[in-house]
């Protein structure tokens, strides 16, 4: 893994892929599917996200205010669909699906190295998790693993079934 | 334009796509783009989204508490980074990139009969407005064209650089 600059955490986040979210609590590790994330700020790059009570994950992130958000690409498409079909309760989703862990740097939670992209996060703002569960986080250190070469990532649209990236399309902008 | 269920409307804005927000002030619509959003809620639907300050569209967006948020595909792509790349502060984009507007049935901003999709919005929660620029919506009408079948959305990767929809892949899947 390779360090990325945290200028360029956005572009990771800002396309909307489905993302996995790791948290650890009590030494154990665990990890969920999330779709409901966007960026609120560029640089230090903040993240939203929605993390449901019903998820297993919820008690961790709100007990440590610590997570990963690591970014898989279409080669995980299906391990992805079962980390979304189970939970943290019953199982070692790691172990089950076969995903590795690497200790990251800045926070206890596990970077997933099969994924393209990592990012270490804290929760800096929980004032909107009471009504809707709906957490910010600021992005510590990001990483990115120059082996998986142009990733095509996926978007969950409801029901098991994602929209891989197809056509790249470019125009001249004045948007950052 | 038929009505969608606002039990679907989540289906839409998961994926992540880039959508047009229209807002509307003194009787002038103005249009933008907008990455950052995501779902909050199912149903009701709810949306998380940020509209700087930088933006025309915030002023409006904060002083009459209603949008649009519409969905383009593919075909509108150079019409979104056009819109994109110009603020309504100098032009009507509507009038200079040739978006047709139709009235909406719950809020003054209008639809926009070229995209796929458009969701009648108003403000619910502006408690993080002030430090993220960040709006709580919710979804009081949704609507779908139609005669745009299996439409493909733009997801931005930052500076004028879009991924479209590719592959289309489906698990069983217990999420929703």
């Amino acid at each position: 893994m390779r360090a990325l600059p945290l200028s360029k955490v956005y572009q990771l986040l800002e396309p909307g892929p489905v993302v996995l979210l790791t948290t650890a609590r009590k030494r154990r590790a665990n990890v969920m599917a999330m779709s409901w994330h966007m960026m609120i700020e560029f640089e230090p790059p903040q993240v939203a996200c929605v993390v449901s009570t019903n998820d297993y994950s919820f008690a961790a992130l709100r007990s440590t205010g610590e997570c990963v958000i690591a970014v898989p690409a279409r080669k995980l498409a299906s391990k992805v669909a079962d980390v979304g079909n189970s939970s943290g309760r019953d199982i070692d989703k790691f172990e089950a699906f076969g995903l590795t862990k690497l200790p990251a740097s800045r926070v206890a939670p596990p970077l997933i190295a099969d994924c393209f992209a990592n990012l270490e996060c804290k929760v800096t703002d929980m004032r909107l998790v009471s009504k809707y569960n709906l957490f910010i986080l600021e992005v510590l250190k990001a990483w990115i693993d120059p082996a998986q070469k142009n990733p095509k990532t996926i978007h969950h649209r409801g029901y098991g079934t994602f929209a891989v990236d197809g056509e790249i399309i470019r125009f001249k902008s004045r948007m950052r």
